[in-house]
Parts: C-alpha cells; structure tokens; sequence
C-alpha cells in the first residue's frame, strides 16, 4: 500500500465506516434516554432525561481530558493496566489513531454511565450523579478498556504476551461497556436501597409502572438501531482482506456480525414474550423490549466470531438469565427501575462466556489474524478449541467484577455516608422533577386559559 | 477487476452502503411503530406497538429460517415462482449474496407485516397476528420477491427470459413491498369488520382520532428518513459505472433517486394540505402525513427511472388517489385506522402504472444494462417507450392483487372462522392494553403517592 | 485520476459521505419538530409540528424550482451577488454539481425555516407560514449562500477575487444558516409581539412552560446526532489527500469536526447547567438542551478550522451569550417560545467571531488549499493571524444581519399590516389545534367509551 492514491481511499473508506458507526452509537444514547424516561414514573422523567443529556456532556469532557488516554494511552511508561498519555487528544492524530477513533471511543463511554443511571433512577441526588458519571467515563471504564481493547492491555487479543495463550474476545463490550455500567448500578442502587413504596411491609414488590410505554419502545428501537453501530462498527476498519480466500474480508464480517446480532436479539425478544406469557399470563411489551435488549447485551462480546445458529442459542439463554435475575432481584428486594444490572451486567456475563462456548476457529482467526492460514489461536470449548479461551473469558467476568466493585462500590458508599447520595424522602414523594428541576416533564392542561373549545365558548358568552 | 486491492475496494465501498441503507430501513420500523402508536387511540397504543416489535422479531427468524430462501434461493431446482435452497443462511456467503444483501433484505421483510399490523389495528387477537405476521413475512412476501427481484423471477427485469421482452420495473417495491402489505391489510380489515363504534346506525363514520398526533409527526419524519435507505439503498452497489458516459456510475443514480423521493413525496404532501384544506376546511396536520407517505409509496417502483420533474406529476397524482379512496372507505364503510390499505395498496398501485408511463429510456438501461449503447428496452409509455412496459407493470399489479388475496384473504378468513382473529366486544370496549397487556401505556398519575406538591404538603401536615 | 475506476471510486466515495451526511442532516428537521412540539403548550402542538413539516415540504419545491439556482447558479450572468441557472435543476448533473450535492444543500434549506418558525410560535396564521416559509428557503437564504459558498461569492473562500485577501470562514453556516434564520425569527417575533400573558401588566414575564420536555430532549439529541451531518459532512467530499502532509487529508478533517464539534456543544451544556444552577436555583433540563444547541450553533462556522481546545473556549463563552440574551429578552419583554433568535442568531453571532479569533492557520489552508505548502492565508486574530480574517467574519455577520433585515422584515411587517400575520385573540387562548387544525394534539380519554376497567365492570354490571 505505497501508493499515496491507495492511502487516501483506504483512509477515506475506514473513516467513513468508523465515522458513521459512532454516531449510530451516539443514537444508543438517545435510545437510553428515551427508554429510562418511559421507564420510571412521570414525576421523576425529567430528572432522568436530564441525567443522560449529562451523561453525555460530562462524559465528552472527561474522556477527552483523560478518559482516553487511560485507555489507549501507550507511550514509553506503557503498561498493560492504564494508559498513560495522549491527555485532551495531545499527540492524535499519529500513525495508529485518528480522530475518529476518538470519537468512536467516545461514543462508548457515554453509553456506559447510562446503563448506570438506569439502576440508580428516581432516588439518587443531581449531584451525585455528577461524580459518579465523571469517575466513571473518565477512570473505571477506560482502565477496563485498557485492558481488553488496547494492544498493551494483559487481557487484549492484541496483545504481545496473549494471557492463556488466547486472550479475552471481548469483541464490543459485553463486558468492557455493558458489565462495568452494569456492575456499577448493582452497587449504586444497592446502596441506595429500593424506592419508597417498592416493597410493601412484607416485602412483596408493589409494581410501579413506567409512565410512558411509547417511550419504552421507541428507546429500544433506536437502541437496536444504534446496535448497528456498536457492533459491526467494532471492527473499526472495514478496509481489511482476509489474504487466503477468494474476495473475504472485514466487509463479510461486518455484514455477518449485523445479521448475528439481529439473530440474538431477536430470538431473545421472541422467547422472552412466550416466556412472559407462561409465567405472568399476558403479553408484556416491557419484557419483550427487555429481552431484546439483553440478547443484544449477550451477543456483544462474541457477535464477530460466531456463526449465525449459535447467535439463537445466545439469546435463547439470554432471555433465561433475565427472566430468572428478574425473578430473583424481587425476591431479594432488589430494586432497578429499568432492570439495567439484571440486564447488562447479568446478561453481559452470560455473553462472556457464550464466547468462549462458541467462538469459530476460522472467525476468531479472521478477526484477530485477518484469517492468514497457519496461525492458531484458542477457540469455543464445545467447537473443540479447548479451554484457554473460555479461561480467559471467565477471567475478564471476575476481573471486571472486582474492578468496578471496588471502585465503585466504595464510591457509592463515601457518597452515601456524607449524605450526598439518596435524596430526602419528601423529595421522593412529591418526585424530583418539581422538587429540583423546577417543574413537571408535562403540562397537558393550561391552567391560565380555558382548555377546550367549549370552555372558550362559554368563556366568550360569559363575558359579553 | 482481477487485481486483489480493487477487489477489496469495491466489496468495502459496496457493503458500507448497502449496510447503511439497511440500517436507515430499519428505521421504518421504528417510524412504524410510532406513526400506528399516535393513529390509535391511548387504550390500545400498548398493544399496536407491540405487534411493531413483534414483526421484527418474529420477521428475524422466519425470514431468516426460509423466507430469504424462497425469495432469492436459486439452486438446481430453481425456478421463477419459489427460490429452493439458502435456508438458514447456508452457503451464504456466496458469489452472488453477501451478508449485508441479506440484512438489507430482512429489513424490508419485516417492514412489510408493518403496513398490515396498521389495518387491522385495535381489534385483532394477539394470537392472530402472531401467525399472519409469520406467514407473510416467512412465505407470502418472498414468493413475490422471488417474482421480481432475483435473477429466476418471471417478472424480473434481470431474467434471462423477460416477461414480455421487458419484466416490470419495480425498483424499490411500490408493489413489491408496499401493494403486498397493503393488499393483505385489506383482506384482514375487510373480514374483521369496523372497529365498535366507528360507523353509527345509519353507517355515517364517527371520527375516531389518533390518541396522539407527536408520534404521528415523529413516525412520519422517521420513515422519510428510512425511505433514503429504501429507495436510494436498493441500488444495493454504487461502485458500477456506466460505461458510456463520463464520470456517471450507480452514484449519480442514487443521488437522483434520493432527490427524485424528496419531490415526489413533498409534492403529495402540499397537494394533500390543499386539497384537504379545500374539502374538511381546516389545516389537518395527519392528512399531510399521510399525503407525504402516499407520494413515497407511489415513487418507490419507479425512483431509479425517472426524471424529478416526473415525480411531481407522480406526487400530484398520488395526493388525488388517496383523497379519492379514503372517501370511498368511508362511504363503504370500511374501517382502517392507519389508511394502510389505501395508502400502501392503492398508492402502491398507482406508482406502477406511473413507472409504466414515465420510465426514461436512458435510465431505465443504465438500471438494468449500465447504459450500455446498442443496448434497447422498453420504457414509459408517454415518452414513446411503447407498451410493453406498462403492460408488465399491469401485469405485476394484478399477480400481487391476486396472489395476496389467495393465501392471505383465506388465512385471515380461517382464523376469523376458528375465532382467533377478533377480539370481544369487552375487551374492545375496555380497550386492549388493559385487558392483554397489563396496563395502559401512560401513568401520569401515580395513585399511590401524592401526585403534586399541594398534595403531598397537605398530606405531611395531616400526618403531624 | 486518468484511470476511470480510479474516477468511479472517487465518485462513489465521496457520493457515500455526502449522502449520508445529507441524511443527517434531514434528521435536523425531526429534531426541530420535536424540539418545537415540546417547547410549545399542548393546545398548540399540532400547529408548530404541521409548520415543520410544511417547512420541508414547501422548501423542497423552492428549492428545487429556483432556490438552488439562487445559490449555486454561475452561469454566463454569474456574478457575486446570486445565481442565474440550474432553476428547477436543469444541467444537474454537470462537472461541479451532483445530485447528491443538491440534496445536501435541500437539507441545509429546509433547516432555515425551521428555526424561524420557533420564534414566531403559538401566535402566527398558517397562511402566514406558508409565504415566509416559501420565500425565506426560496430566495432570502440561498442568496446568502451564494455569497460565501458559491465560487462566485463575494465573500466566498473559493472566490478567485478574495474579500480583504482572505474571505470568511463560515465553514457549515453559524451566519448563513443560523443567524440568517435566528435573525428572519427575530423579526417575525418581535413584529408579532409576545403572546398573551407572557408578560404581565407590570412588564414581569409570566413562566410559559412547554408541554413535554421528554419532546425537548429528544429533539436537542436528535439534533446533535443530525449535526455530524451538518458540520463534518460540509467537508462534501472525503477523498481529498493534503499532498504536503504524511497519510493526511479530508479523512483527518472531518474527524476533527466531529470532534470540535462535540467538545463545543458539551462545554456549552455543561457551562449553562452550572450557570443556570447559579441564577435560578435548580438543575435545569431545557437550559441544558439549550445550551448545548447553542455551542453546536456558534462551533458550525470555525468547526473545521480550530484545535479540540479553542472548542471549549467556543462552547464556554456561547453558554453566556446566550444566558445574557436570554436576560435581556425577558426585560425587553421580547417573547420567543424556542429562544430561537437568542439561540441561532445570537450564539451564530459569537461563532463568526470566534473563528475570526481562534482559526489555525494549518488547518484554514487545508481547508482552502489542500494544505499546500507556500500557499498563505490569513487566520485567526489571536493566533497571530492578523485583521483580515476577522475583518471579514464581521463583515459577513453585519452583511447578513442587513440582508434578512431588510427582507424578512418587511415582509412580516406586510403581512401585519394585512393582518395576515397574528391569529385573533380568541384563537391564541383556545390554542392553535382546536381551532385550525381539527383537534387536540392528545386525547387521553376516549369520551364515547369506559377508560378504565373499572368503568368497563361496572357499565356492563348495569346492563345485565
């Protein structure tokens, strides 16, 4: 590749592919604020609204200022647990990252305090969230993606000195994205405790619908929408021949990876319908959106190296293992307004070690090794790949459990012991949106002015 | 082409449009699900969305399972009527199909049983539409696929054998996708009969008003913007140049294509405020929305073809042609909450008879031939092309009208016979999401808790 | 570029990312109504999102029939002024324009109106939209194009005769689009007058909140994913190699812009939530929505040519000015539901002046000249650039600021006189929906039927 001409269309052709994809996964951040909005009771939409827009602008500064760096930062101090230059994008563009891997990456971590502020919804304090939404796009994340996705991190596929011979295929972030926000919003709304009224002295659970169903479903769709992004968008270069077959390359993978996450999803959204049914005896809109979006969460990690059949499989277990945390989490009065721990860090889990379970020899080759023959790597354990990769999934699982639980954990715990975590329970009452976003999300009734045709009428007659 | 980085070129700028102008069709799903959600009324605006996701869902897996098969399968025992192998996606990928042409196509699949799920809104069993929604998606729709968008198809302008030396020329599927999915709501809306109430005694129609005109306006929006996917996007390569010019190729086409959709749906949109103006006397906001999507519906078969001047003509009529038949259900009485049926079939229809009129021949040889000179075919008959063409576009109109009525007038008259198909008059009445789905879609107040802050003062100074 | 498949990937290339953009930027247009349907109270939500749509509707047939022709027309009567053909896109495509450069420049149009009609909402005759609608996308906006983004422009930096040596920098129109819209608001609304009650008798603003601020969110999201259209797509074409730089060229450009763009947008945010927090004492959604939009306004001219830093310089000082108009509004008593003057003109303003001070001169000759090596410009003040640049960004901002003004106002001022303009008393406080548009935007009960099971038991206890 000399030829400047052939330079610039294979520069031209990646930076659109990436380009477009990081904002199909911005729209992920849209899609999450429409679905906690729906999701949690009226008095209490704007709060949550406002603290995805925050999400987003708190994360682009902290990110930009250290979050990457952190996690792609690879100068002469590099090590394989955080990075350690490239602070507020000095250094970039250079020969291994332009701008819009940044903004790809960026597009990430914003994603990542959302699926948090899921769990912590309706009952945590503005300013709370503020630190936690910092701290974590800008430090617990990016050091997990140091780990896996960079080519210093001691769990990455890239990496020089592969851990158990294999690495974790982590391939967009079952575990990096979906169990870090996951696992921080266990603890967070651990901590927290359940909403006022949640369990009832008994401890049975009192539903508390959410206010807006169309909200619901618009958000996952445009989170399905903006799946496209995250997931065939992982393999960051579409430009990338697979040498030893006849016209393969990342542009079959891509496309593959699109169908297979569709496959999961989908599956996954089907059985938690029937499932539903069986169990609670009606068809449940909430739980089929759920359930899509937890195969999604499942077939993150493996969605680049696994063959569109096991793709069924994953969702099908995936709709099991949030039917069944669901079942639990009430049981143990464990309260997540938008199921976002079940959810992602639960059926992230899952896809962990659905990886390492059905991985395809020739796919993780291709993905890792552009598929040049005579290179071997660790495998699925049922496809006969042995067991150094379904070691190092689980390896990641616990990894990114201890990581983010002591770091967030205790983070949570500081805010909760200075009072600065839970809001007041008047304030839980009446609802945060008028207690300190200074009004109600809707105002359907014009209380100055007569509101139907007929009052204006009489109003009119009234008055001559 | 033979050296190997031209090669990867062109399958890496081919896949990166293709796949996101399915991802842009997959939007209509989503703009779908919002336009039905604000035509129906609030009771049963759970229940409509659902379906929506249902028909993905559902969609995945029987298009995946056999529906991609019969529309493009082309085996040994090919043949035009039915395709006959790539069930479950083996041997894809191939020479012919890649991953992202099956995607691109599954998004269209399921956008199909979305026409349908508006016809027979607010009345239907869940049930009922759990198999329609199989049904059409996984048999009906592919056959007619297979018809006129694969190589084996009777009526397909790629045959090697074309239906009246000349097969109809149904780009993006005005007839294809739109007149099918209509079609079939009809059958379905017709045998359920009128929603309680809509008509009174003396069969006068009682204005039954969509429950929120935001998602009308927002669905509307979303679907133009997957439109650019559907149309442009069915070019399914933009790296084809035409020899015989200079500097033209598939992406001049697909700019013109998405131009040429603007004018046309724009146009039925202004005709349809005016002229609705002129008929109910005020300025009504869903007429022009329906307009807009009439004159999207009656460009899709002849986008690629014709000039932009054209599609103002196609739009004007369009316009006319919904106004026409919407007066004319409601004389017959015949109930359809989301006008699927006169839109998209009657619509659907209309535009291709215009693509027979219209059709340029210079166009119409770079669509099919890459507008090889020497090369001759024939085009719309008011610019001298003969009649040739818009007798195969007749001919498609009457195969769709009959073959859906065949298989989807029976199925529906089955399940109303076996007494799956309506609702009860309670559950009608009651509305579906209360009685099927759990609850209604909107809590504004929650009963439970003080519901604004008077109350909740009044309620703690009582308490003390 | 002898070679023709050289030729057709260029094309192709370069036709994939202008479309796409083209695509994101129509998303603006859901955005604007989504934005404007929530910002508004209920009784006139029909009205704002029909104005919407009518905006993209009607644009769409004055731009197409003299609209683009105005603005990029340079024929035999060319001149700096406006252009003289390519009406109603005759010689599209030739070898400057393509279709899908048309459709680029139809989103940007459409984009116009709909900011204008922010500021004159709630209170203005249909019929009044329609002609300032038709003529501000028609001729008062692509007139300002053709001065800075024609080859022909008098202010254009592709103008073979440079305006002070250097041209203005508008790279994706802060000054032709928003202010040209924000200033055409501010003269509608302030020729209209405040809505009734918006002010008391003592001049004191009365709080007119918005109906939905879910509505708000998604539209500022939706507009932020449109503006990665908007701002990097103004690139137009991607594969555009700096000859003088190593693996450089439009690719790292337009990276940066998503980049700049984002930074500029989240500081504006997160400056206004703080700000706000200060001045009115709570955590405010729609201030943040705000703000945010108002750094993406003011970073749309220098987005291209500034370092990730001078973005937060941008976004910081645009939170203020539009904090202080906002100020000075309210004492003015001047009455813009959307702030939409405030916000596009005013922050528009502040981002012409900001590029005059902060555009590096390395990223101004890539921009302009491919970043050839000897070619000289001036750039910002503050970077040693000297006076020219920004002698001629405040001459454009005085130019367009003169041209709206004595074009829309006029124009509004005619139709006050022929009390075209404002809709009766009566109307304003029945809302826009009831009385001109047919209905309610919303209808949450269904008068004719029970709403709710309980109603449904006991009306059907009372029949037996």
């Amino acid at each position: 590749m000399e030829d400047p001409w052939e330079k610039s269309v294979t520069y031209s052709l990646n930076t659109i592919f990436l380009l477009f994809s990081a904002y199909l996964v911005f729209v992920m951040q849209i899609g999450f604020a429409m679905l906690c909005a729906g999701s949690v009771r009226a008095k209490n939409a704007v709060n949550i609204m406002l603290t995805n827009v925050v999400d987003a602008v708190v994360g682009s500064i902290s990110f930009y200022l250290f979050g990457f760096a952190f996690a792609f930062g690879s100068g002469s101090n590099s090590n394989p647990f955080i990075g350690t230059n490239l602070f507020a994008l000095s250094g970039i563009p250079n020969d291994t990252y332009d701008y819009s891997f940044y903004l790809y990456q960026w597009a990430f971590a914003i994603a990542v305090a959302g699926i948090t502020s899921g769990s912590i919804a309706e009952r945590t304090q503005f300013s709370a969230y503020l630190v936690f939404s910092f701290f974590l796009a800008g430090f617990v994340y990016p050091v997990v993606v140091h780990w896996l996705w960079s080519s210093d991190g001691w769990l990455s596929i890239g990496s020089s000195n592969l851990f158990l011979g294999s690495g974790a295929i982590d391939f967009a972030g079952s575990g990096v994205v979906h169990m870090v926000g996951g696992v921080a919003g266990f603890w967070g709304s651990l901590i927290l405790g359940p909403r006022v009224g949640r369990f009832d002295a008994f401890g049975k659970p009192v539903p508390f619908r959410g206010h807006n169903a169309s909200l619901v479903v618009l958000g996952t769709f445009l989170l399905w929408f903006g799946w496209f992004g995250f997931n065939p968008g992982s393999f960051e270069k579409i430009l990338v021949s697979y040498p030893d077959t006849s016209d393969e390359g990342n542009w079959t993978s891509t496309g593959r990876t699109a169908v297979v996450t569709t496959l999961a999803g989908s599956t996954a959204g089907l059985i938690t319908l029937f499932g539903r049914r069986l169990i609670i005896g009606h068809w449940d809109a909430i739980d089929v959106c759920n359930g899509l979006l937890g195969g999604f969460v499942a077939i993150t990690s493996g969605c680049s190296v696994v063959e569109p059949w096991a793709a069924i499989i994953c969702g099908f277990v995936s709709a099991w293992v949030l039917i069944g945390l669901n079942i639990m989490a009430l049981k143990l009065n464990y309260d997540d307004p938008l199921e976002a721990a079940q959810l992602h860090a639960g059926c992230g889990a899952w896809g962990l070690i659905f990886t390492g379970l059905f991985a395809k020899e020739k796919f993780v080759i291709q993905v890792c090794d552009r598929g040049v023959t005579g290179v071997s790597r660790p495998f699925g354990l049922l496809l006969g790949g042995g067991w150094a990769l379904i070691g190092a999934q689980i390896v990641e699982l616990l990894a990114i459990l201890v990581w983010v639980s002591i770091t967030m954990g205790p983070m949570f715990y500081v805010l909760h012991k200075l009072k600065l975590l839970r809001i007041s329970k008047d304030v839980e009452l009446t609802g945060l949106d008028i207690s300190t976003h200074g009004g109600a999300a809707y105002t359907h009734h014009d209380d100055d002015f007569p509101s139907s045709f007929a009052d204006f009428i009489r109003l009119r007659d009234n008055e001559s």
